[in-house]
């Protein structure tokens, strides 16, 4: 059921694609490897996958390809970036060095982005401060799937936060994650599969507790971190809101259920209250606060103390944020990236499209 | 079971207490204020029924009544301070104020804090900043009490995260919550109870889901927000940590399983990594955004729409965060402050030994 492609090939023929769109070849570049990341990182959801939704929206209009990405307001520590309506992922990657940029003349950089769309996985950028010594912080808020604790109406997006901090001889600390139970692709592999959800994941339309793995296609949502009010979803939920409220409000884009959707077959909202999808993008130089090798010798012996804590029975480790997508970068960097065959003929009839070879 | 005191009474108690440590006035009245503010807004936990635990610490000579806070390492938008051995809950204030001038000055302010101790609520620090349409954060590491996911030993604290955001004529949104399912708070009311946890608190000594109020106790741990891995635990781990790593990796105070316990009967970590507990407070001016009335006109419409939102059957509404507690705070301020048996006790206790009234 699975093809493996040579992650190389695919990142060429996405920049292929991306430039078909009307992309600069550097843009192309660009975008083209912050999606082969999610690929080689194993969070499938957002990367090729993902390319043919970025040519239905840029076939609606949606996705301005020469983007005139400009701070429109500022600070020494802080902005807002209008993104012109270019891809996310080529937008965002560029705001990460104005950010940088902020941090290396004042401590920290931190840039709210409007009028941008999907930017891929928050990690990549989180991860560009890594090489300079910086903490790197990415958000995004995300077409409205999720419901707040107790509300029966999708409000907020899976709304993801990504913080990846530098080390010295250990691999980097690197946390990614939606705030929600689960991430909308996971309720994908299950509907695949034919089995239901672990409970906690979803509620139906009627906002009851469900299992079905197509409870948010038939109206229903998914829930925020926690679960359900004993056992803390209020805090998922007031996780979801301040991504959404920093990448959106701060910015303005559009926010909770104004949030422009993704898929290119939903209307947008018919009463804006804001611009496009937002994002929230910050860098901290560690010696901002202690100096770097400090800090890095710390953060060293505080990976080292959890790495090898006692797991409990039946489980092997305590597993770092950030292990697991780093073992798998370097298994498929290698191996190929599997493909399935939904997505396979995507890429193929977007290559029939282009007049390309896939 | 519950006597009810006017809750100036009990904070100008505190006051006295807090002067007969060695405090001055002037931070006998902040950290009154501090701790009473928990109880108004109904975290008891919080309030004076810490009261004594901050008594015997400063017995055991773990707290400095006249403490040399100052800034050790800084760049115009970032610090590290030294709390010097003070009380949490006077030096955070102060150095929340700091964090404001930063902000003021360059758009945003964020101070790592090393050698404080317990801070009291995170929602007072953060709360500070809405009158200077400023953006609050607060959050701080605490003893080991929590189990990362898959591991049997307790190695993070319940480390809370505050964020404040100012409104216009909407009340403002302030989100205040531990980064584990339950707070430890809510296992001690259990046991009063002699009630079952809900699944996903705790786990046992040997790392197996236990729902026994006593499990903490018994060599158990607090789970992660999330309760397991399944319903994504190690996204709550990884807020627990990266809390852990801003608050005390950052500043240089004990980190992880090095956090100084609060209680008094316990040693302090033999092999020390860092001084103290540590905190990470912050602020963005949100002009450093967007214009102010903008941005509140916004938010407004954003705590309008959620707050509006169809609850589910059963439940009457969705709640804004920060709602119930400023609820809570209108009904004490106006009926007073109900206390346990227990704690009044303790706080009998304290006048007897300080030679005041109760």
């Amino acid at each position: 059921m699975e093809t493996i492609y040579e992650y190389k090939r695919l990142e060429d023929f996405c920049k292929e694609v991306f430039m078909k769109m009307g992309c600069s070849a550097e843009d192309a570049a660009l975008a083209s490897d912050v999606l082969i990341n999610a690929d080689l990182r194993g969070v499938d959801s957002h990367g090729v996958a993902r390319l043919i939704g970025y040519v239905r929206l840029w076939e609606k209009d949606r996705i301005n390809p020469t983007p005139n990405i400009k701070v429109v307001h500022e600070t020494p520590s802080t902005a807002t970036v209008d993104g012109d309506a270019g891809l996310g992922l080529v937008v965002a990657p560029k705001v990460m060095k104005l950010v940088m940029e902020k941090a290396e003349k004042v401590g920290s950089g931190w840039i709210s982005v409007k009028n941008s769309n999907h930017f891929g996985i928050a990690g990549y950028h989180a991860m560009k401060t890594l090489s300079k010594d910086m903490i790197g912080m990415a958000m995004t808020n995300a077409s409205p799937l999720v419901a707040p604790t107790f509300s029966k109406e999708r409000l907020l997006g899976t709304n993801p936060i990504a913080v990846a901090i530098p080390t010295d001889k250990q691999p980097p600390f690197v946390a990614d994650f939606a705030t929600t139970t689960a991430a909308n692709g996971k309720l994908e592999i299950l509907q695949r599969k034919n089995t239901e959800t672990p409970t906690g994941w979803v509620q139906d339309k009627d906002g009851q507790q469900s299992t079905d793995p197509y409870a948010v296609k038939n109206g229903g949502a998914l829930l925020p971190l926690g679960s359900d009010r004993e056992r803390g979803s209020h805090k998922g939920y007031c996780l979801g809101s301040i991504v959404d409220i920093f990448s959106a409000v701060f910015s303005g884009a559009g926010y909770g259920p104004w949030a422009p959707p993704f898929v290119s077959f939903l209307p947008l909202p018919e009463d804006p209250v804001g611009e496009g999808l937002g994002h929230f993008l910050g860098a901290m130089r560690i010696d901002g606060f202690r100096p770097a090798d400090e800090f890095k010798y710390h953060m060293d012996n505080w990976i080292d103390r959890f790495r090898n804590a006692t797991p409990v029975e039946g489980k092997e480790r305590v597993l770092i944020p950030g292990d697991q997508e780093r073992e798998m970068e370097i298994i498929r960097k290698e191996q190929g990236i599997p493909l399935l065959k939904p997505v396979e003929e995507d890429l193929k009839s977007l290559a029939s499209k282009f007049n390309l070879k896939f």
